[in-house]
């Protein structure tokens, strides 16, 4: 019951303690002092990783709203747009990481912090569909329940920089069956299908079944998927295989194989596809070899190989520092 | 009933029907491809301002993500953040508002749509707490019931650009109470007040009676207030009262004004005050003025005296076009 002699505030409002700053800002009289006073307020910041941050972002954000002349309108749209998108996420969909993706952020940000090393095998997108929960999977077995699409064996090793062989490197892998469709997007999903983790052999080699992976649409119904519309972009990705490789001493490798001659290759709407991940997919016609790789029913299947070159922890923390300095020469320091 | 033999799709993920680019795009095989495929691709957005607002945007946005090098948890912490601001907004709470207020893009947003125009009154931030529901004022009357707060009165004219009275014009006009929190954030609101929504006479006079608003902090409780936290940055407003000013043939005037001589008014944690919108509270002890203005009691109050001045349509057009034109100077075309 409410007692309207004494109503209750609903809003939260407490002030958080921190007392006005300890220097004099001017009143923002004209655009360029908002700015300003931005900056001086950011060199408060106490972490100094976030105060760099911080000063890049206030200045770009700042430059981007005046060079556009940003209207009123136009900001409200955005404002109710962000909204959105937050408000379209559940524990099963995240619209701010597609976002992110399609704005070729994600993409971006993979390559930053995983700087192509001569010899080694590129990084591409996480995307949204790894769970935790994969089955494990021993050498030769399927990772893929019997209909789910067709055959394919994955097999390679996974090696070092310098060649030589990783034994017990973790790999996670995981697949859209022949609908185009993780697990995860089926409102029935007693078990994980089309993923598994695997371990490689004392000689580094690893070998699975799986099932040929289709090209799909990344989510079309919500906020993200009316933006592609308005800026003319279909939202296609192309047939993929994700990997996840880890191994001790090694920096954790997330990456995809893409299978040759998909229409989507060179549109791919998130920005995954590198030249070095694109693998032919084989066409085995040969009973004996479907058989000596455990397919149930002989016949045809198709073949990925492809040997995973994982990178020293060293050597990616020395080659992604490299790359960070190099860029942060445009940044405000 | 579930059917487990045919699996329903949860996510609907539809093929949005637009083809792939009708021009080649590279791998994105090192960082810079990835903006320059960007760049390519929203040549293809048919609205030619979306085209402009997201050619600058995708260059400030992986400028800064290149220039900060921001690491892979980094970005998924950016996320999680701006979810939690869109999941933070309900029907009474627009967190994401809030967070461009903390941020200056509110200021900024309106300080470009609302160039300073010699002799004009400026314009200040909206700000969430705008109704519509303001109820119909006579002149001489108060927007606020018996005991929200200490007596004041507001008074003065509206005006032109060039002097002339502007009768007739409509303001809308909202505060705080003596506890800082405006009627919507109360869990009982079985009226409006302290808000109201009267008109200028003849003359262009107006006058009406009100409370004292006082310095209020912003919600703290979320998101953006845990961002004030790590940025080292207090969540106060120093206090003021709304006005919004509508008249034909001039540009609708969002401000507010500011009483002299709060400890918060020279770091608002929204970048709302500007120097000409701060006002002086005179103190008036005299029964026979406090009976004129219609407080009950007589006695002390406090007054405030500001000539509003609005700007003709066309001035107003112009100048904004003239403030874009020169900032658009540096965007890329």
């Amino acid at each position: 019951m409410s007692d309207a002699s004494q109503p209750v505030e609903v809003t939260a409002s407490i002030y958080n303690e921190i007392p006005p700053p300890p220097f004099e800002i001017p009143y923002p009289d004209r655009p360029e002092i908002i700015t300003e006073n931005l900056l001086k307020l950011v060199e408060l910041t106490p972490n100094p990783r976030l105060k760099f941050i911080f000063k890049n972002l206030v200045r770009h954000m700042h430059d981007f709203v005046n060079e556009t002349s940003i209207t009123t309108d136009e900001w409200i749209n955005t404002i109710q747009f962000l909204t959105r998108v937050g408000q379209t996420c559940t524990p099963i969909r995240q619209e701010f990481i597609l976002l992110s993706d399609v704005l070729g952020i994600s993409a971006l940000v993979d390559a930053l912090n995983n700087p192509p090393i001569h010899g080694a095998t590129e990084s591409s997108v996480l995307g949204p569909f790894f769970t935790e929960d994969a089955p494990d999977v021993a050498m030769g077995e399927s990772i893929a329940s019997e209909g789910k699409g067709e055959y394919m064996y994955v097999e390679g090793r996974v090696l070092s920089t310098d060649g030589t062989p990783v034994a017990n490197a973790r790999i996670e892998t995981w697949e859209t069956d022949s609908n185009g469709s993780y697990d995860t997007q089926y409102s029935v999903r007693d078990q994980p299908d089309c993923r598994g983790r695997l371990q490689t052999g004392p000689d580094g080699h690893y070998g699975y079944r799986a099932v040929v992976p289709v090209p799909y649409p990344i989510p079309g119904d919500g906020p993200v998927g009316d933006l592609l519309k308005e800026l003319g972009r279909h939202n296609m990705r192309p047939n993929h295989l994700h990997l996840m490789i880890e191994a001790p001493g090694h920096h954790k490798l997330v990456t995809a194989l893409y299978p040759d001659g998909d229409a989507w290759l060179a549109s791919d709407a998130v920005f995954g596809v590198k030249k070095s991940l694109v693998v032919s997919l084989k066409e085995v016609n040969d009973d004996a070899e479907a058989k000596k790789r455990g397919f149930p029913k002989g016949g045809s299947f198709k073949l990925i190989q492809y040997d995973i070159v994982l990178v020293p922890q060293e050597e990616a923390r020395a080659a992604r520092e490299r790359f960070a300095a190099e860029r942060a020469k445009n940044a405000v320091a």
